[in-house]
C-alpha cells in the first residue's frame, strides 16, 4: 500500500468540483454506476438531507454527492426535506441520471430556512466546473469546509489478493465534530474496487469504527455527520487488502480532523491495550480523550497522569488500580510515568523530566496498558484551549 | 421549612472546626452518638480515606469527620491506607472514642505521600479548636476548599409530622467536580433527626439522586467524591417533611457548587420535563448541562437553541424533534425559543432580543420539555470560560 497524489480524483471515473459564493461552499462528487454505503449520525436530531440520503441509498446505488457547506439544513421542518430532495433533483437533471442516485450533504447553521436560490447558483457552477483531477478533489475538499483551518485529502492504491490495483481517495472536514452551528463531520471516499453494497457497507462500519468514531474533539455529536463511499467496481474483488487500506485511509483522516479540532494546538492519540474486552478499550480511550480535564493538561504542557488514571476509573471500564501502566511518548521520546499502579514520574525525577518535554510536542500519544487482557483500542483528539472557548462563545446565532 | 443560621454547628451537639497550615486545611466535624450513611464516588480509582470510611460506615456508625485539603490520599499504595486510619486513629484517641466511629477524607493533589507530620499537627490544632459555634462550622468549610472562591454552608429547620423541629446543616466544596489536582466534591451533613443508618442511606440517596449527582463541571469524576450524614437522633422520627428539607439542603449547596464551577462566571440549570421516564429525564438533562458547546455559547451571551436540541438529541433519551420545547428564563423574564419543534427564535424577532438579554444575566434556566411523558429532571452546571481554561492548563503537578 502506498500514499498516492488525486485525493477522491485518484479513482479512475472520478470527477469532483468545489465552487463557493460568499458564506456558502458547494461540493460535487461524480463516481458513475457506483455502489455505494454509509454511515450517519446517531444523534435523534437528524437535518434533513441526513433523511434523504438514508433513503436513497437504500438500494446500494449512489453515483453523485453533492454537498453544501454554510446551512445544515437541520430543523426546518417539511420545506427543509423539500429543499433537501430539490437539490437530489437538480444535479440529477444536469447529469440525466436519477434523483435516487444522488447523495445530498449539509453543514453549517442550523435552524435557517436553505438559501435555495444561490443553492442552484451553485450546483449549476458546480456540474460545470467537474473534472477528473487532483485539482477537483482539492476544490471540494475546501468547499466543505467551516471552521476548519486547512482542508483534509488522501488517496491511496493497494494491490489486492488477485494482483489487481485498487484505489481509495478521501476528502472530509471537521472540526468541532459537531454541528448545531458549524463542525459537522463529512467523509466522502471513492474507490474502484468491486463489492456489493453490504461488503462496502460492512467494510465502512469497520474503518469507521477504528477511525472516526474514535475521534472526540468536544464530545457534543453532530445532526448532520455523514461517511459515505462510493465504488464503481472497475478494480478487483473487495478483500483484507482494501479493508487494510481503507483503515489505514480513515485513521488518517480522523488524525488530521482531531488535529484541527476547534482552537486546538496539539493532537492527541491514547492507544489503551491489556484491555478486559474490545468494548472496554474502546471505552477507556474515548474517555481519556474525551476529559476536559486531560485535555487542558496537554494544553499546558502538563504530564499529569493522575488525570489520565482518573479518566480511566470513571470510563465503565474494568481497571485495577494496581494493574495500570502508563506511557507518555512523542517522536523518538518515551516515559513509563506509570508501572502497574506505581507511580514514576514524581516530583524532581527524571521520569517527570522527560515527560514534561514530551508534552510540549505537537502530537502526543497516551499509552495506558489496563494489564487485564488483550484487547486494545486508539482514540483521537486534541487539547482544550482558549480558542475553542473564543470560537464557540464568540460565534453568534 | 425555614433556612437557619450556623451550618452544621445549627444542630445540637454539633461541634466543628477549621484549620490551616500552607496549603493543607483540616476540617474536623463531632456529631457524638451518630447514625450516618454516605455515598461515595463510583470512579473505580478510589483514594485510600474512601476505602476506609466505606469500611467503617458499615456498621452505621460515625460521629467524628476529619478531613484534610491539600492531598488526596490517592494512588498512594499501601502506605497510603496506613496514613488514611492513622488519622482515623489520631482523632479517635484524643477524642476517646474508637477509630471504627471515624469517617475520614481528603481532597487535593494525588499521587503523592501524604505530609503526616503536619497532618498530625493540624488534627490536634482541630481538636482544640472544636467548638459549638456559626464560626465553627464557617471554619471547616473554609478549610476543605481547594480551587473554591467561596466557602459553602446552608443550614435549615423544618418541622416533623410529629410537631418536634429537625434541623439539617451541610457544608461542601467543589469545584471542578473532578480530583485528579484538585476539585473533589466533599458534603458533610449533621442532623438530630432520629433514624436507622438504613432509613438514613435511603434518604440521603433520595437527596443526592437529585442534587450533587445531577451536578456537572466538567464530566470528570473525583476519586475522592464523598457525601456523609451524621444523625444524633435527638429530634423526632425520619418522615417525608425531613426528606423535603434534606433534599433541599442539597439541591442548594449543589447550587452553590456549580456556580463556583472552576472558571465560572454563570449558573446553568436546565429542567426537563416530558420526559418519558425519569431515566430520560436525566440523561437529557446531564447532557445538556454538560455540553462543551452549551457551555461556550453560555459563556458567550449566545442563545443557540440549535446546541441545546442537539444535546438532547445525543443524550441517549427518548426524543422527537417535532415535539421539543425549550424555553429560557433568568429572574423574571421568560421566551419560549423552540415551541414544539417550531424555531421562534429567528433573526431579527422579539424572541432572540429577549433570548439574547437572558443570555447575559449571572443566572440562566433552560427548560426544555420533550411533549412525551410526565417524567421531569433538573441538572446544574456552569459556563465554560477562558478561566476554566486557564486553571486546569497552568496548574503544574
Amino acid at each position: 500500500m502506498k500514499i498516492i497524489k488525486g485525493g477522491i480524483c485518484s479513482v479512475d471515473g472520478v470527477k469532483a468540483s468545489g465552487v463557493c459564493k460568499g458564506k456558502y461552499g458547494m461540493a460535487l462528487i461524480s463516481n458513475p454506476d457506483s455502489a455505494a454505503a454509509a454511515v450517519f449520525t446517531s444523534n435523534k436530531v437528524v437535518a434533513a438531507p441526513v433523511i434523504l440520503t438514508r433513503e436513497h441509498i437504500k438500494d446500494g446505488a449512489i453515483s453523485v454527492l453533492v454537498a453544501n457547506s454554510g446551512n445544515a439544513n437541520c430543523f426546518t421542518g417539511e420545506q427543509g426535506q423539500k429543499d433537501a430532495y430539490k437539490m437530489a433533483e437538480d444535479v440529477a437533471e444536469k447529469l440525466n441520471i436519477s434523483p435516487q442516485q444522488v447523495g445530498v450533504s449539509s453543514t453549517g447553521v442550523i435552524g435557517r430556512k436553505m438559501p435555495m436560490e444561490i443553492i442552484g447558483e451553485l450546483i449549476q457552477k458546480g456540474i460545470d466546473a467537474l473534472e477528473h483531477s487532483a485539482e477537483g478533489s482539492a476544490n471540494a475538499a475546501k468547499a466543505i469546509m467551516t471552521t476548519d483551518t486547512y482542508y483534509k485529502e488522501l488517496s491511496v492504491e493497494t494491490t489486492l489478493n488477485d494482483g489487481k490495483k485498487v484505489r481509495i481517495g478521501g476528502i472530509c472536514k471537521g472540526s468541532g465534530m459537531i454541528a448545531p452551528n458549524m463542525g459537522t463531520m463529512l467523509c466522502f471516499i471513492t474507490t474502484d474496487i468491486k463489492a456489493t453494497p453490504q461488503e462496502l457497507e460492512s467494510s465502512l462500519k469497520k474503518a469507521v469504527d477504528e477511525s472516526f468514531n474514535m475521534v472526540v474533539v468536544d464530545g457534543d455529536e453532530s445532526t448532520n455527520d455523514t461517511v459515505i463511499i462510493m465504488a464503481n467496481r472497475k478494480s478487483g474483488k473487495i478483500d483484507e487488502n482494501f479493508q487494510e487500506a481503507l483503515n489505514f485511509l480513515c485513521i488518517k483522516l480522523a488524525r488530521l480532523l482531531a488535529r484541527d479540532g476547534e482552537g486546538a494546538t496539539k493532537l492527541i492519540e491514547v492507544a489503551i491495550k491489556g484491555a478486559y474486552n474490545k468494548e472496554d478499550a474502546r471505552k477507556a480511550a474515548r474517555s481519556v480523550v474525551k476529559s476536559p480535564l486531560v485535555k487542558t493538561a496537554v494544553f499546558g504542557s502538563d504530564p499529569n497522569w493522575g488525570r489520565i488514571v482518573a479518566a480511566v476509573g470513571y470510563s465503565g471500564a474494568q481497571m485495577d488500580p494496581d494493574k495500570i501502566s502508563v506511557i507518555l511518548s512523542s517522536d523518538n521520546e518515551e516515559v513509563n510515568i506509570v508501572n502497574q499502579g506505581k507511580v514514576k514520574a514524581f516530583e524532581n525525577t527524571e521520569e517527570l523530566h522527560i515527560a514534561e518535554k514530551i508534552m510540549q510536542k505537537e502530537e502526543i500519544k497516551i499509552m495506558v496498558d489496563l494489564g487485564l487482557g488483550n484487547d486494545s483500542a486508539t482514540a483521537f483528539g486534541c487539547d482544550l484551549s482558549y480558542d475553542y472557548v473564543k470560537i464557540n462563545a464568540e460565534y453568534t446565532t
